[in-house]
C-alpha cells in the first residue's frame, strides 16, 4: 500500500455520515415533525470535529489488514464511532450547561431557542429534554452505521469492544460528573477519570475497535495498546491545559467552561499538592464557581504557572510522547501505518485546539 | 416442547440482570466512586416491571425454533432488552419529571437525595445529570448483555433489528416531546406516537428480534407482525386510560402524570374532536396545567366520559385484542407458542398495572 492519508480517511468518514443523513431524512415517515431535529443533529456532527476517533479506528484495521477488499465495512464503523461521539457531546454539554461547541451553539441551546415558549414547559427544559432524546437518537444512529456494513464474523469481534468502549466512557462521565466541584488534591481520581474519558475512550478503543474488525494478532493488539495509552493521556493533559489556557477563538468554546465546572483534571489536583496554603484557599474559591470571571480565570492561571503545575504538565506530556513514540518502533506495525500514527501523536501534544 | 412456561422465563431473565450487575459491580475497578450509583441501577431494574419485552422476545426466538439447543444466549438477548428499557425509562422520567415509577422514586429523585448540595451545583441539577448518564449506562449494558451470548451469525441477524428498535423508539420519545402540551386533536400525530413509542417497541420488536435471533421464516415473522401491531396498540391505550382512571397503588405512578405533563395521547386527541366547545376549552386548560390537582383530574375524567371518548377506546381496544388473537389461527405459530402469545394479549389489554 502507498502512504496512508489521513485527509482522505477524513473525508470518506464525512461523505459516509452525510449520506447517512440524507437516508435518515428520507426514511421513517417521520416528517414534518422531526425536519428541524434531524438539522440540528445532522449540522452538529457534519460541522467541525477532529474526527480523532474515527481516523484512528481506521488505522487499527489498516495495521491488521492493510489492504482491505473494500474500504466501505472500515469507513462505516468509523463514521459510528464519530456518531456515537456526537452523542456523548450532546449529553456532556447538557450536563456542563456549556453554551457554545466548536464555535456554535450546543444542541440543547438550539432546540431550546426552536421553542422559546411552549405549553407551560419553559424552553431552557425544553431544550434539555430535547438534548437528552436528540443524543439518544444519534446513539441509535451510531449502532446502525457500525452494524450496517460489517460482515457477521467481523461484527462478533467488534461489538465487545464497542460494548466496553461504552461502558467505560460512560463510567468516566459518572466519575467526572460525581467529583465536579469536589475540589480535592485526589490524583488518583483524576488519573482513573483520564484513563476512561480519553486514554481508553479517544485514542485506545478506537484503534483496538478497528484492529478487530481487520482481525488483529495478538501482537499488533498489544503494540496499539502500548501506543493509544499515552498519547491518549498527553491528548487530555493537552485539553486540560487548553481549557484553561487556550485561545476560544481556536477552542470553540470560553475560557471559563472547565472552572465554572470545577472538572477534576489532573492539572488541578497537581496544582492543589503543591499549592501553598493561601493559592490553594484561592483557587478552592475560584474552581467551581458556577459565575466565575476571566479575570478570575486569570488568577486560576497565575496560580497554575506560579506551583510550576504548567510545567508540570508540559513535562508530563512530553513523556507520554516518548513513550508512544517508542511503542511504534516494532515490526508488528506496516510501516505506513507506523508513520500515520506517529502524525495523529504529534498532532495530539502540539495541537491549540 | 411442552407449554411455554411465562414465569419461568421472567425468573430466568431476572436471575440473568442480577448475575449481571454481580459481574458488573465486581469489574472495572471503579469503586468505590461507583458503588452507589451501580445500586440504583440495579434497584430498578430488579424491582418491578411486567418483563413484557424480554417475554416477547423469548416468544418470538421459540416460535421460529422451539427447541433451541441452549437457552443461555435467549436468555441473555432478552436480559438486554429489559436492560435498554430501564435506560429508556430512566431518561423519560427526568424528561417528564415524574417522582415514582413502580412504587419508587424515580432514579433522578434518588440521584439527587444523595446530593443534595454539592460544590454550587443544586440537588436537583444533579439528580437530572446524573440519571442522563445512568441512563446512557444501562445503554452500554445492555449492548454487554445482548452481544453476549450470541453467535456472529445471530448477532448479524438480530443488530439491525435493534438498531432500528432503538430508533423507532427515540423518535417516538421526540415525537412525545415534540407534541406534549400542544394540546391538539391531531389524531395522527397521536397514532404515530403509539406506532412509534408501543406499537413498535413494546410488542413487535421484541417479537421480531426474537425471531430473528431463532432464524424465523418470512410466514412466521408476517404472523408476529399481524400480532403485534394491534396488542401494542391496545397495549398503548389501556395505558394511556390507565394514566387517567388507574389507581395510583397499582401503576405505580401518580394520576396526575399524564396530565401535569399534556401527554398527547390518543385518548385526548379523541376528546377534544368530540367534545363541546366549552368542554374543549376546559379540557385545553386542563391538560398540560404544571400544578394541576387531583380534583382538576377528577373533571378531566367526566369530560372523558361524558364525551365517550372512554367507551369509544375501550372499544377500539377490543377491536385490537380481537384482531391480535385472529392472527393467530395460523400454522405458522407453534401451538403452545401461539397459547402463550394469547395470554399475553389478555394481559396487554385486561390489566390494571
Amino acid at each position: 500500500m502507498g502512504m496512508v492519508d489521513l485527509e482522505e480517511i477524513r473525508a470518506e468518514v464525512d461523505s459516509a455520515l452525510a449520506g447517512f443523513f440524507d437516508r435518515a431524512t428520507l426514511a421513517g415517515g417521520i416528517e414534518p415533525h422531526s425536519d428541524d431535529m434531524i438539522e440540528v443533529i445532522e449540522g452538529f456532527v457534519l460541522t467541525g470535529g477532529k474526527r480523532i476517533r474515527p481516523v484512528l479506528c481506521a488505522l487499527g484495521w489498516l495495521a491488521a489488514d492493510p489492504q482491505p477488499r473494500c474500504r466501505a465495512p472500515l469507513i462505516g464503523l468509523a463514521a459510528g464511532l464519530e456518531m456515537f461521539h456526537a452523542a456523548i457531546l450532546i449529553h456532556d454539554d447538557v450536563m456542563d450547561r456549556s453554551a457554545t461547541r466548536r464555535g456554535r451553539p450546543t444542541v440543547h441551546r438550539v432546540m431550546a431557542g426552536l421553542r422559546p415558549d411552549r405549553g407551560g414547559q419553559d424552553g431552557e427544559w425544553y431544550g434539555t429534554c430535547a438534548a437528552i432524546v436528540l443524543g439518544d437518537l444519534a446513539l441509535a444512529w451510531a449502532d446502525k452505521l457500525t452494524c450496517g456494513q460489517l460482515s457477521a464474523e467481523q461484527l462478533g469481534r467488534v461489538l465487545p469492544q464497542i460494548a466496553q468502549m461504552r461502558h467505560e466512557v460512560t463510567i468516566g462521565q459518572y466519575l467526572d460528573l460525581h467529583s465536579a466541584g469536589a475540589r480535592s488534591a485526589d490524583a488518583d481520581l483524576a488519573e482513573m477519570i483520564i484513563r476512561y474519558k480519553t486514554a481508553y475512550y479517544t485514542v485506545y478503543r478506537p484503534l483496538s475497535i478497528g484492529a478487530a474488525a481487520g482481525n488483529a494478532s495478538r501482537e499488533t493488539t498489544r503494540v496499539l495498546h502500548h501506543y493509544g495509552m499515552p498519547v491518549g493521556k498527553a491528548f487530555q493533559l493537552r485539553d486540560d491545559l487548553l481549557g484553561v489556557f487556550g485561545d476560544p477563538l481556536l477552542t470553540g468554546k470560553p475560557v471559563t467552561d472547565d472552572a465554572r465546572e470545577g472538572k477534576h483534571t489532573a492539572l488541578i489536583a497537581h496544582a492543589l499538592t503543591t499549592a501553598s496554603s493561601p493559592q490553594a484557599v484561592k483557587l478552592g474559591q475560584l474552581w467551581g464557581k458556577p459565575d466565575i470571571t476571566e479575570s478570575e480565570v486569570d488568577t486560576v492561571r497565575e496560580i497554575l504557572t506560579t506551583t510550576g503545575t504548567v510545567r508540570a504538565v508540559e513535562n508530563l506530556i512530553t513523556d507520554h510522547h516518548r513513550a508512544a513514540l517508542a511503542a511504534l518502533e516494532t515490526p508488528h506495525l506496516p510501516t505506513e501505518v507506523a508513520e500515520a500514527l506517529r502524525t495523529i501523536a504529534d498532532q495530539a501534544v502540539e495541537r491549540d485546539r
